[in-house]
């Protein structure tokens, strides 16, 4: 059985606690959390709940620990210090800074004799491989990466930051005229505009200036300035009966050509469909998990990416089994 | 330079040629054939055409044989013969007889100290990565293959073999509304009638009784029996002008649930679109060329599948490039 720690109990720590449950080769050892422990209602029964910072006392009950926090502040500092003490698997999401924070716990994992394994998700992460294997199988050739129809956490977070919301939902939405386009096998060079629409739910305070509080949000730098941005007013009741849920998706579209004179269109999409975004990533995660524990036992340290990881580390199958039923 | 030698010069192999092309880290070394090298009508200028039984006295001088023949007769004994001499690489596509394939080529490739890489291409290939990646990360879900609207030569072949026939070209479609219900969410049982039909378009010899023809079709088993198969009788001009392409391609769909009582349905799809099924299958198969190329050099040996190469080796770029742009 391989023992997993869990460092962090929001909607992504739960997720992961219901994919060990999926997983008959794991098991939870334990969850870790800067809550009072005490104060968490977590899943499994029994499952030890503790204070994050005794971690370390627990590096040898525990094969991968995997790193639940955010990559704003949590992950740039939590993933190299627990890399120190246990095998570690992040879903780090700040594309820019990704090298940055490669480095740093590279650093600390090849020290330590651990094995690190950050970005792990489906964006970064099951995208990233797609879009390695289509343009490494069809260089000659564009990738277009479509997000939603879903919710962003980080744009629903702006709104409500606003003077006057009380509370908001924020779904990305691809325009359908250009999917359709890119799946057809036509490469256009898109706007920002192009590509995507944003679709604002609101509850205002009582007594705000709705229509500033319109006009903010639609005039919002990076957030929303470049977008087709649209706003619905609604109550708290609304909101939390038709807009509770995490779904997301989306697709990377690969379109290219092969032929002596690149003749023929050749075009792969990637496409997902999700009811719950944090409990999917964590779904990803939790295989990785396995994948990671498998390589350090082969010897690896340091840090990987998704993009090293051959496929058939993520299943519970044997080779054997594997090439007889999947391939 | 990553040196490539191409066995056998059909569909495939001029694919091969062309992703060659499209590879600025790679050069073609030579084309083995077992027709007259005469008679070959090659792409690229000044490369040797050379007899397949000379293949052995180019051992030093080629990094990567790609094997291009039939998985009915050539690649059962071509793909460990040659193992003795090159790092070797084929598409062998007869699902059933992949364990045992697998074994011969390994124990050739092993005694040898080359690498080998059976059944590459799309499926069994990147279907297969696809639905190993799903069904790790969705253990409790189901994955659905469909294939095409494409051209299937295994089932032309078997309509030209009918007395009376002289051409045939028959696409396997998938059923639009079978593929809408798994989209949507749903994990049907279909049966193989339910999936995809098949559609026959074939030129009858002068005088031959097409109702005959038509009614052989039909009752084949394993072939047409089990499908809603229609048979359009053209002439051999209209077969020509609108029949001559090999476009295929399909869907992996895998439907799987999270949550603690399993209460999120999450989609995964993978699509092909492919105006070129030989062209496409040479790109994926010159792709993990590089990828042997590169496992050899670290020293590994025997028989390896798709499912074992780590995606970053497929790519010309580097591991911090990919990091950067791609993850």
């Amino acid at each position: 059985m391989i023992r997993i720690g869990i460092m962090g109990y929001g909607n992504l720590g739960r997720g992961v606690e219901c994919a060990i449950r999926q997983s008959p080769d794991m098991e939870l050892a334990a969850i870790f959390t800067r809550r009072s422990p005490d104060s968490l209602h977590t899943l499994t029964e029994g499952t030890p709940v503790l204070p994050a910072e005794q971690a370390e006392k627990y590096k040898d009950s525990i094969d991968v620990m995997i790193l639940c926090g955010g990559s704003a502040t949590d992950l740039p500092f939590q993933t190299p210090l627990m890399a120190q003490w246990f095998n570690v698997i992040d879903s780090f999401d700040t594309h820019a800074r990704i090298p940055e924070h490669f480095s740093n716990v590279d650093e600390a994992a090849r020290k330590a004799g651990t094995l690190a394994m950050i970005s792990t998700g489906w964006d970064p992460g099951l995208f990233s491989i797609n879009r390695l294997y289509a343009s490494a199988i069809l260089p000659e050739g564009q990738s277009y990466t479509f997000w939603g129809k879903g919710v962003s956490q980080g744009h629903s977070d702006a709104i409500r930051r606003i003077e006057g919301v009380a509370d908001a939902r924020q779904y990305t939405v691809p325009v359908k005229e250009s999917l359709d386009m890119v799946r057809s096998g036509s490469r256009p060079n898109f706007t920002t505009r192009q590509k995507h629409t944003r679709e604002c739910y609101v509850v205002a305070k009582p007594g705000a200036d709705t229509a500033r509080i319109e006009r903010e949000i639609k005039e919002m730098p990076n957030y929303f300035a470049d977008y087709d941005t649209t706003v619905h007013f609604i109550s708290q009741q609304e909101l939390d009966e038709n807009h509770r849920g995490l779904p997301h998706g989306g697709s990377v579209i690969h379109s290219g050509v092969t032929g002596w004179e690149g003749e023929h269109d050749q075009v792969i999409e990637y496409r997902l469909k999700l009811d719950s975004n944090p409990e999917f990533t964590a779904s990803v995660i939790v295989a990785y998990a396995r994948a990671l524990h498998r390589m350090h036992l082969a010897g690896e340290t340091g840090c990987k990416t998704v993009l090293d990881v051959p496929p058939a580390l993520l299943s519970p199958l044997s080779a054997e089994q594997l090439r007889k039923e999947l391939l």
